[in-house]
């Protein structure tokens, strides 16, 4: 396990999404707060609890071929001091993939950052497939905005 | 609009259910954060943002004849301060539906309320369609749980 800090929830989610497109295990869990009352749910998937199962499912999903690119869009960020909640669109490019063309619909993430001693970690990650095309304007122009600090 | 104040985040979680099994738009709404930053993704669904999207959609809802009971179960609950996250499973039961016998499958819901100077209001709700038989053990006998307060 690497012990990377994260000075920021935004770092956090950066280093959550590198690693989703690396398929880096150590790098993924590293952003995980090293907690129990962790909690994933992977669009259309049973919701995962707890260090061992979220890497187990990470360690799953990175086994394949396939590797994604992940394009991060729509940030909404609300903090209020030890957590914090990021709101964006992922859309998944596969590269390497079998079936061709085919591209995965674009998901919906809630992620929810906690402020630990050794800097901000994911507690919960809940992807959600999106409709095809989103109906809700862009907020903003998809800048990020802060409600708290 | 009510002036109901919750005291706590799950005061506010359990108006928001009673206002779902009520069908009771101004209830509904003011469970709600009054700001722009709310942000709701019904299950397979836009995400929708601010107040006035948010009560078109619960309008919606609410217009037709059938009237739902809800079960929340498995609430993990996430405490930090000024925002609590609690992550729980919905089911549902159609009542007086059209379509006979048939019951959709259970709910994630991924709810987070923040501390305003009117009590603890939703600023998140995030529902997606869960497998319909959880493959997750419920945390502990469904217990709330908290790591932080």
């Amino acid at each position: 396990m690497t012990s990377r800090i994260f000075p920021t929830a935004q770092d956090a989610e950066s280093a959550f999404y590198e690693a989703l497109e690396r398929a880096d295990l150590e790098a993924m869990m590293a952003v995980w707060a090293e907690d129990e009352e962790v909690l994933c749910v992977h669009p259309a998937g049973p919701r995962l609890t707890g260090h061992a199962e979220i890497r187990r499912s990470w360690a799953q999903m990175f086994s394949g071929p396939a590797r994604v690119r992940v394009h991060v869009a729509q940030q909404v960020a609300i903090s209020g001091g030890m957590i914090a909640v990021h709101s964006v669109q992922e859309s998944f490019t596969v590269e390497g993939a079998s079936r061709g063309d085919a591209q995965p619909a674009p998901v919906w993430a809630t992620n929810v950052y906690l402020r630990t001693a050794a800097g901000w970690r994911m507690i919960v990650h809940h992807a959600s497939p999106a409709p095809g095309q989103p109906q809700s304007a862009p907020p903003e122009g998809g800048a990020p905005r802060k409600i708290l600090h």
